[in-house]
């Protein structure tokens, strides 16, 4: 029987406690199943906390560099986090120095990502990233293994938890997303700074790493079009209740006639679809495929146990020496991403303006799209909160909310009919332009 | 570089010559990520027909097992089907002459799974079915590779989408269960004999095969409970509706304290899970486990390509070297499956009676349910149909609908009880039991 695997692990905070709990406790099964796993040694910033661990029989490095280096390993594990700095360094010593990688670090890879991978072939060695995107869902071995016989048309999802969670309860209580915000940051389900997770990068380095692998393509976090979720208004949730949506933040990455086009923004789906029904903190992730059709995974998309039950499974793979090429195919067969810019996307889109109530403002809106080609599915006007007002000249100086929903259009197209409709001046706020995905 | 893995495709039906058609469209991109793969051979029953697929450059076997044993492969994919005879034979003879399997033959891994792992393990070469069980849902490499961190508590699922689908149209439009399958039968989803679906046989030797990944015991198809939808009505599923449920056929393999349960039975599960959002012929499989909580895997669970798609994982990993012991772990270290029988399955149940329209019949059967501890959730009398009689002695001769649900019972406490109200006279027809499961 081969020596067991020797692992350092890099970073103790939730995940990586919870990494050396299940390298303890499946131990024994670790062995049975093939090459044993054992846990030699760790770094972290602290070294006299609490963690609820069993660190004892393992070497203390102050210094996850010097730990990436040592002699005594096999595996690095990293779960330091940050595209740069010490996550960065270490990463690349271990590879440097022939050690397995595996790391939950999507900033990094979304940053990084090709640069590391190569030089892991060089090396001859695994970076494996399962952890990175969808927490718990084995959804990087799916598109690089399960589905060797499919054309990867699209992949999509909700990739993090904060977003779902705030719009699942802006949608279920009628809250504001600023109250839900505080209450998930009360609850350890949004960070301090809260910018990375609603304004939608975090979903962006995770879809990064999606469509690499789903496409064969170098890494592109840059090409990603981004949009967070706090412009969203319980308004908009009533109204897409209304008209049969829900309203999810998606990552979505599609070859289309122009190339691969990725992006990341709030979206209506329909209430009966499979993505509809993902509440709270879980994620999905929904592949589109030639021959399989449509798959779809759902599952934990953070929190400690479930994001090391991806790293402690990415482990046993390199135990079994059941790893190749990080992005699927050798470096030098990646393509290069061919990016289909956002002004090109098409589909249908939800448009909520705030009108003043003039005679014919709501006429010369439909108007300004009619002249761009626009076809409207639905128009819906609702009646001004207050009193009402027989006096015309009284409600023109106050604005109702116009919906609309349009069939598919180009984001060009109706980024310019909405221009014309702000220049006429008939509403009085930016427009709320939100996309409908039917499929 | 390698040489290409050789590869004989045994059964040309619909999945075989999909397989066939996708190897050749996919033969570059599979030849990029690595190894390449090549057809060089096929077998089937008839030689000339139409197949729609190209296999001039191919050898032509007429005996599979002649194939099987054929020095010019590498791998053997068999896809002729059935638990013993020739698909046997073939595989043995491929396993034994140290060629790789691959198969997507349920009935013959439910029968002999645990015997062709041995010959395998012996031979050192892979046998690999992630084909064998819901379709192009990458539910054995999730199982087997995936969860490597993970104890594992319950796989559960719509394993077969013919019942699935009758179900589905069943509740959407009020049919009866012999409608739905002529309907099904003409449209392809059922077979002409559509015992082995509809009786859940299918259903069962894809949960053999899940239980034994999930648990690491020796595959135990024989010690699986097995009910069918045949018995299921319109009323059961209106019923089921108006108590907040769907009724689906589910596989469930549990660990509990007196071992392994693995049944198949029509279930209801409450409206708003996910499992119940799964209609028509697509699958579904959730896995409870103790590091990443539960994730469900939803897709296609049959067609030509969508069980091809999963086939050529297997090639593609096979290809790769990616491969280890077909059930997670070497043969000598799969536990015994300790069986948990039956009766001992502890649940809530849907009970439906034809009463007889009598006074008092309703208190006695609540009595005998209250004797035997068991403790009702709802109870709902419907009226009899037809015209309302107001004298008693003709009310007493017809039956009305009565259901009952309970709270946690135990399967040998909710029979005996109902073997008493049978015993009592109150009942005209036997009980239609369906068990609640509310996770």
């Amino acid at each position: 029987m081969d020596q067991p695997l020797r692992v350092g692990v890099a970073g103790l905070g939730t995940v990586g406690a919870s990494v050396v709990r299940i390298l303890s406790r499946r131990e024994n099964a670790l062995g049975r199943a093939g090459r044993g796993v054992r846990l030699v040694a760790v770094s972290s910033r602290t070294r006299n906390r609490d963690r609820g661990i069993d660190i004892e029989r393992c070497a203390w490095f102050d210094d996850p560099v010097a730990l990436a280096r040592s002699s005594e390993l096999d595996c690095f594990v990293e779960l330091i986090g940050g595209s740069d700095g010490v996550a960065k360094a270490a990463v690349e010593a271990a590879l440097e120095s022939g050690k397995h990688v595996v790391t939950a670090n999507k900033a990094l890879l979304a940053a990084h990502g090709l640069d590391l991978a190569r030089l892991a072939e060089k090396n001859g060695v695994a970076l494996a990233f399962e952890a990175s995107a969808a927490g718990g869902i084995p959804i990087v071995k799916t598109l690089r293994e399960a589905l060797a016989g499919n054309e990867i048309t699209r992949v999509s999802g909700i990739l993090n938890g904060t977003c779902n969670y705030i719009l699942s309860r802006m949608e279920h209580e009628g809250l504001s997303f600023e109250d839900c915000l505080a209450d998930a940051q009360r609850l350890g389900y949004a960070e301090a700074d809260p910018t990375f997770d609603v304004g939608g990068f975090d979903t962006a380095h995770k879809l990064s790493i999606l469509a690499s692998l789903a496409f064969g393509t170098e890494i592109d976090a840059d090409a990603i079009y981004v949009e967070g979720i706090s412009s969203i208004t319980p308004l908009d949730l009533k109204m897409a209740d209304d008209l049969g949506f829900r309203i999810k933040l998606l990552g979505v990455a599609e070859r289309n006639k122009s190339g691969i086009e990725q992006r990341v923004h709030p979206t209506m789906v329909p209430k009966d679809s499979a993505i509809a029904q993902v509440m709270g903190v879980t994620n999905a992730v929904t592949i589109d495929a030639d021959a399989v059709g449509e798959i779809t995974l759902v599952g934990p998309g953070a929190g400690g146990d479930a994001t090391a039950s991806a790293v402690v499974a990415d482990i046993a793979d390199v135990a079994r020496g059941r790893f190749g090429a990080p992005f699927g195919l050798p470096i030098a067969r990646l393509e290069k991403m061919k990016r289909a810019p956002m002004q090109r996307h098409e589909g249908g889109y939800y448009v909520r303006l705030s009108v003043l109530d003039r005679p014919g403002a709501a006429a010369a809106i439909a108007t300004r799209l009619a002249q761009a080609d626009i076809s409207l599915e639905s128009i819906v006007q609702r009646r001004a909160e207050g009193p009402v007002h027989d006096d015309p000249e009284q409600r023109s100086l106050r604005a109702v909310p116009v919906v609309l929903t349009t069939y598919a259009t180009s984001e060009t197209a109706i980024r310019a009919a909405l221009d014309k409709v702000s220049a006429d001046g008939h509403i009085t706020e930016p427009p709320q332009l939100i996309r409908i995905e039917r499929e």
